[in-house]
């Protein structure tokens, strides 16, 4: 995004040389940034010092060394009722490049701060992908509002991304496209590309397309440049390209340009036209985002961003917490029938967390590395039998350690009978627990459901179960509360 | 890696193109892969009902077709045993780009079982990158014997690359960089671009230089594709460009393409000489492998990966589980305290994991917001407060709501007081996981530990010891079981 507005500049001033602003190397910057590339505490609190002075101009000085990712950092840093003062002490440093940078739920708040022209004005100078992203949030009245503002082609490009569904190909990618008939010369595709002006600043990649704009080919642009003027296009370029269905989920998408380690690709409608493309850069978030946010849903924590309205966290939290009192409960149960033993032992309600819990860590393990592989699509139906034989083996080798383990201590300190008990008890919970953490996975995936939300609480509710019921049950079958 | 070969191919039969093989899409192939883009079950089990069968034509006409991406995927769904023999009978498509799309632990395996000269011939067929990270994990003997039989260059390259650490940016760039004076003109860079075949042929930025090789610009291939040949590149290129340093961690590379939206980079070694480049399609494994293994780290699955030796995952998974197992035994520690008055009143065994295991998964779910937002950047001191007090308002909110439900139920089968005391108890604990949610991982990282690895232990601890000591300490002191 920066990239753009300072190539464009440049392409003015090119004349001009002397203009242009030399900042060697402003990414590693001691004041404002630390090792991590992160922007200081002490930096921060000297911005959010001179807003409270309302020292709008000092204000302006420390932020205006800063790239427009590290403003949209900076931003997200404040509370929300600093964010607004600080926009309005930076007006012209809050650039379409800040925006496009910043957190969905900081960007929302803020565009509903502003009147319909202002968010207007910002998607004007936004590519059109960034541009929909910044209006597919504002309720549908302010989305028209907004959208009145824009000028005709602008709207319908918005309007066009925005018939297709969230999350699709067809809403993130880009329309700008250079694609022109493979039989054009590389010399005379240099000169199309010196005399269109209108051509985005930004590409990776040529399309080569038919006379009904099907694509028939691609062409890195360093291939180009490294041809003679004289030689077509279709002797460069490669022809079995991947194409991109413009339904497609954008989570395929990351993995397509993942698995064949693509920089930017055709998306095609039903009709195999050639209607726009994806870089990599922005399949860059979308990889980013899905790869952790199994972390988050398999903890329930919903979309887990520390800038989602509290309302919004509690919503989808509490849930996930009603669900696991249920799954709570049918282990109360468990416990509450073998009531009498436990009166009679007190030691067994001693130690009958230790075999749920453990269970359930054993669970959890084998869960996550399932999803994974799942979401990787590294386990699929050819090979299920194999890993879960293969976790099957981890899950008997876990359970005999730990099974040894607190069975010699709990024969030391409680009886030698009791030791057995828990053993056993163990060895059959963690055991379970790998069954659980591959199948009840897999069994999601199966019915289309994503793995990584439900599988949790079903796998807790088994290994909670089964922790208390095989300890309890084989204590009390050992005679041990007669 | 499949276009390098194919567009060495194409520049080859340039003046040739009947020869150039056609293949419109083979992406979206019905009979081979689903709509997912992973190869079919009923594929994978025609190719391994044919390698048992021995027949070694049938093997290789069903592999054929296959991009290299997926016959890589194939390889992994196959059995150890059967991977050999698929090798075996598909040697000329086991090309390097296979081999680079392999799994790690796959291509280890296979590796090994192969003589030291195979392995050098396919390491001179791979870019330095590639080359070293499928040499790296052979132990030192094998690694020599290997470096051995390199040419000269090759080798030198390698073992540059292995001088740096593990996960550096010195160990994953390619050194194959264009690098020139900023004074030349777009048309001499062109003309020496299509002069130079021993170039690479996949770039999308070209660096200049200065007489101390020192970067001083950049400039995207499209902006030399449309800028006239009399132009000075020092016109035409970015000057403020991010600079990797050589000993940059990879996780760090991963932050700043993703927040700076790169294509590539220039690395520069200590004195800021530029050594070589990174480029966004070896980062994006990089970013998907660093975002998603927060979900295995948090649940103690190690590498988690479904390749791994047995041996490697028991020894991970099992060393997590004995450090729950101590934590379980300091939870059972506090029951057994309250031994007496569970023996008076056995509906408190019932109830009690019901609060330590609510109490655990809001834990869970603060931990995983506060681990992701740390990864991020987004929590960071500037704004610890904020967040902590943030999450100090979800957890009071659930706690309520979970308090509320739980107590009601409690008091209807038990006793009002009952209800009471495990209400009270319960808003304690989700309180005390929100806070330890959120600080245990804060505190991990202000110590330059990973918060995913350790924070898991430490907040179970926490909710497990306080959900039991809250529960049965508040029933003692409200004279339930006296």
């Amino acid at each position: 995004m920066a990239q753009d507005d300072h190539q464009d500049e440049d392409l003015m001033l090119a004349d001009n040389p002397a203009e242009e602003e030399v900042r060697p190397d402003d990414r590693i910057d001691d004041e404002r940034l630390d090792e991590e590339n992160t922007l200081k505490a002490d930096y921060v609190r000297s911005v959010r010092d001179a807003l409270e002075a309302g020292d709008k101009g000092a204000v302006y000085d420390l932020v205006e060394p800063l790239h427009p990712a590290d403003i949209a950092d900076l931003v997200e840093l404040c509370d929300a009722d600093e964010r607004v003062e600080l926009a309005a002490a930076i007006t012209d440093l809050m650039s379409s490049d800040v925006i496009a940078e910043l957190n969905d739920y900081v960007r929302e708040d803020m565009m509903e701060a502003l009147p319909a022209e202002a968010v207007a004005q910002i998607a004007e100078q936004l590519e059109t992908d960034d541009a929909v992203q910044m209006i597919e949030d504002l309720d549908v009245a302010d989305q028209q509002a907004v959208l009145a503002e824009l000028d005709d082609e602008d709207r319908a490009a918005i309007e066009s991304a925005l018939a297709y569904p969230e999350e699709t190909a067809g809403r993130l990618m880009s329309r700008e496209v250079v694609a022109v008939p493979e039989h054009m010369t590389v010399g005379s595709l240099i000169d199309f590309l010196r005399e269109n002006v209108d051509l985005a600043n930004d590409f990776y990649e040529i399309f080569a397309v038919d006379h009904l704009h099907h694509p028939v080919g691609t062409c890195q642009l360093s291939w180009i440049l490294r041809t003679p003027r004289n030689i077509a296009l279709s002797d460069v370029m490669k022809r079995d390209q991947t194409l991109i269905p413009v339904a497609l989920d954008q989570e395929e998408v990351a993995l397509m340009f993942q698995k064949y380690a693509l920089i930017s690709a055709a998306v095609v409608d039903e009709s195999g036209r050639l209607v726009g493309q994806m870089t990599v850069d922005d399949v860059v978030h979308i990889i980013s985002e899905e790869a952790s946010e199994d972390a988050l849903l398999m903890s329930g924590a919903g979309e887990g961003d520390i800038n989602e309205p509290i309302r919004d966290a509690y919503g989808s939290r509490v849930r996930w917490l009603i669900a696991n009192l249920g799954t709570a409960l049918l282990a109360s149960a468990i416990i509450w029938y073998f009531g009498a033993a436990i009166e009679k032992l007190v030691a067994l309600a001693v130690l009958m967390p230790i075999v749920a819990s453990i269970g359930g860590n054993a669970g959890t393990q084998t869960m996550a590395v399932s999803i994974r592989a799942i979401a990787m699509n590294q386990l699929t139906e050819a090979n299920t039998g194999r890993i879960l034989w293969r976790e099957m083996r981890v899950a008997l080798l876990n359970g005999v350690t730990i099974a040894v383990l607190i069975g010699i201590a709990t024969a030391l300190i409680f009886t030698p009978m009791l030791g057995a008990v828990i053993a056993l008890a163990m060895v059959i919970n963690i055991v379970v627990a790998g069954f659980a953490g591959v199948m009840v996975p897999v069994m999601f995936e199966r019915l289309d459901q994503d793995p990584a939300v439900a599988s949790s609480v079903f796998v807790t509710m088994i290994t909670d179960s089964m922790g208390f019921f095989a300890f309890l049950g084989l204590a009390v079958a050992a005679g041990l509360a007669g």
